[in-house]
């Protein structure tokens, strides 16, 4: 406990329930993702075709390793009953034999930008530092706390509002989009469906003020994650546009 | 390499599917546990209600760290389309809300030996060379190669004759147990399934002697983890009938 930095602003007696997802609701406002420049040009309409294709191809890497993080905390979980909870999560991405998980739908709105499938799941051109901050992610699942690993999961309690606006700006702006927006449709109920399981999870087994402050620092790490993966697509395809080498570049129309 | 003893015969030619398969069924018949002498007094209704009690028990341990093993193995898989068919096993032991898994099933089993539920899923007396043995299989499919973690699993290639062997025996020298073999009814049909997707990813996958002689290896540690289960047993429970500190004891029938 001594290296981690606790803002509990002098007060360690427990939170109850409500003072703890206020708590973390407020994190949420404040860190997570929907703030973001990138997302805030994307929803104006002011990203290219190109920056939508960076966003989609890096986007994937992080798709294509969310049933990897859920099998890790499978891994850590001796109860069989939240198994069997929380394995639903691995089907909802990887998909079944009647429908397609959400990687298969991703890989779906990629192709929509114009990437070709083969280059979306080969990770062909990813960011460097995409990876970095995802990897981020399966580490913390797998060495912090299991209490930790479940709350990083709360971004979800936000994710609701942000694919639902998302989903109106990219029909208005990015009308050749529309027809493949079936992941986000996909994820408007099972975010909050899953959210829920892991508040409640959270909110019991956090049982002391420490505990509580670890649960909301692997939020809030969790945010820092999904900020750091749009910063990196900023500085590479919006300004300075500067992307490192081998990764993937914008093609510039030519002869117009 | 260096460290491993390959027992190839002096040579190293990649070994035919068939060639490999035939290995591999070789050393089931030598090493897998259907020839342990534990397993050979079960079979012969030599065992007391106590040493199934024990059996039951420490079992248990085994059984309740499967999902989790396959866990594991799927964390380290990146092919969605292996984790869409892997995921079934943990199905198989966690259950569902149609059937009950393979976990609860065992417990059943242990209940009808006699055990408390309680006693049995709080792993209350199990043995600490159980928990070795099991752990070791854990840290098999953690540290070692994908190939190698799946491979550990073809020890399901000789269950099925050995579970039809154990249920007619139980059934002939126990039959106060009879109303409780559901677990090995499932495992009949799920465990050869689960053995020929394994077989196919083996033989596919192992593609230099080297790769082959570790799948092959690692098919042997999982004997090897089986083997220290049933050695503890018997060192415990039947001769010389050592149950160390804080282990299960059986009950002596008092007062005839």
């Amino acid at each position: 406990m001594a290296t981690r930095t606790l803002d509990t602003g002098g007060d360690f007696g427990l939170l109850s329930a409500a003072e703890l997802q206020a708590r973390l609701r407020k994190l949420g406002e404040e860190r997570y993702h929907h703030q973001h420049p990138f997302h805030l040009m994307m929803h104006e309409g002011q990203l290219s075709r190109g920056q939508l294709q960076a966003w989609a191809l890096n986007r994937y890497y992080y798709q294509s390793r969310i049933p990897i993080k859920d099998a890790i905390i499978l891994s850590r979980c001796e109860d069989a009953a939240f198994r069997r909870v929380w394995r639903k999560r691995i089907v909802d991405h990887d998909g079944d034999t009647i429908q397609p998980g959400g990687i298969e739908r991703w890989i779906r709105l990629a192709e929509a930008t114009g990437l070709e499938r083969e280059q979306v799941t080969g990770c062909v051109g990813v960011l460097p530092a995409t990876r970095y901050a995802v990897n981020a992610y399966l580490e913390l699942v797998r060495d912090r706390s299991f209490l930790e690993a479940v709350a990083s999961s709360l971004t979800e309690l936000f994710s609701r509002d942000l694919i639902a606006l998302r989903m109106d700006r990219l029909r208005q702006h990015y009308p050749w989009l529309s027809g493949a927006l079936d992941y986000f449709t996909a994820r408007l109920d099972q975010a909050p469906e899953d959210a829920r399981f892991a508040l409640q999870f959270v909110t019991e087994h956090a049982t002391s003020r420490d505990a509580q402050e670890l649960a909301i620092a692997a939020l809030r790490s969790k945010c820092d994650i999904l900020w750091a993966q749009l910063d990196a697509l900023y500085f590479a395809y919006v300004r300075p546009g500067w992307p490192p080498p081998g990764a993937f570049c914008i093609e510039v129309p030519s002869g117009d």
